[in-house]
């Protein structure tokens, strides 16, 4: 495994810990690595809205969480600034969906991602950028990490 | 109460039946008018991210909820084609959130929204803006309306 | 005057000198105050598209230059990191447009702000949103305000 | 020439024509095809800002009207609803920026579409994303293109 993948799983399982929000949803990783981060969700009745179809706020959570865990990938802890989602079609109740989130750009303390989420047809279900900017120096310790953690 | 108000109400009861993502979250109508609501969330233990805050995907969907309220306060079907938020302060466990939609503009089928989150010491937590579209001719069958239920 | 006033209005003056794009647009200041800007501009034949109203980069441009002097009218150099805006009725050769800007909110280092465009029948044109983050120091020097200038 | 390319071109001359914008701002088509338009923009002196850098109105302008053609590009006439643009870093007098547009998503009437603007040393300046949606029924009459023009 790259250095860049190593680290990456490391600050993802440190933030999963006590990221109840996307233990909550039943996100599940599926890949992590430098500025990307591939996660999947089933649709599951409590996400239902009035019109019955996926409520537009747990699929923007379920793009958030690919976008914190691929901005958060490099051991620099990151907050959303802004974001915005385009709904193309509806999800549906126990729809399994995936959320694909990579790094378009990063400046010094900013960056800026895509991501998709696609059904299990691979059909687009929306479309999510977001804006993000450093918090603070580090996720996990450096020297833990210079120790061969 | 005026026939809008009343309308409006009647939107709301008939959509919050079905609107499963709204209950779970705790959401508490406070007030709806035609191209208004005003609701309040309380921030619980399974909303946090790992950074310790509400995570974004419950602010954006509350945002969402109160904006459905406005938007569907008026007996035309619609949905969100599209959102952003802009994170302006982070939300704390226990916090309680107060989410004001009002309506900005309507075309023949579409609509601007905005949306504030504030906290109880009325400090801005997020700004939503979204855009709707009409999906279907009526919520409530007209003709019950009409018989003056 | 007040001093918050004269500060905007030098800081404006500042600006303006430089601002090829703006006097290039033909706007027109009506009014600067501390995270507040109002300016008018006329649509004119090279502003138009293919469909024969005014470009959508017009728009943007009046709105963006309406958010610049909001945010740089207290003497920190701000520029945009990232806008949105809705297009709610075409505009048409020759309309008179106004945009008012206002601050949302502010941070240490950024800045949030709407500018609503409207024609002289007051009917919106577009809605924006620019979030703003600081890049220098000044854009006058200190020194000179304090000596009464 | 595809069948799909040739009708693109033909949209694209016949907007062109009427888009005083466009060439206003020196707009040069490098390659357009359905859902797809390349164009490059040197930037001249009128659109610098008081920074000094390229005014955000403008490169916006560019994207939008890179969108433009990618949206009406299978003739089908087609305006913005609404557009977000982030910006990476400023453009300067003199560069030759190059946008290019392609189509996300598509629904019955309407389109999703990211236009990213590079320059001359292939470094991101600003990524766009614009919703689009139908207004009329062609562009160009059909029996014209029947015809074998």
């Amino acid at each position: 495994m790259s250095e860049s993948k190593a680290l990456a799983q490391a600050c993802y399982q440190q933030l999963w810990q006590n990221d109840h929000a996307s233990q909550h949803l039943g996100i599940e990783m599926q890949q992590v690595d430098e500025g990307h981060a591939c996660i999947t969700m089933s649709v599951k009745q409590f996400m239902l809205n009035g019109h019955g179809t996926c409520h537009g706020g747990f699929l923007f959570a379920m793009a958030d969480s690919a976008f914190a865990f691929a901005c958060n990938s490099d051991n620099r802890p990151t907050v959303a600034s802004g974001c915005s989602i385009d709904f193309i079609r509806p999800a549906k109740a126990d729809d399994l969906l995936t959320a694909t989130a990579k790094r378009l750009s990063r400046g010094r303390r900013t960056g800026l991602y895509d991501v998709e989420i696609t059904n299990s047809d691979r059909q687009t279900i929306a479309q999510f950028r977001g804006r993000a900017h450093q918090v603070g120096s580090h996720i996990i310790d450096p020297t833990t990490l210079a120790s061969g953690a």
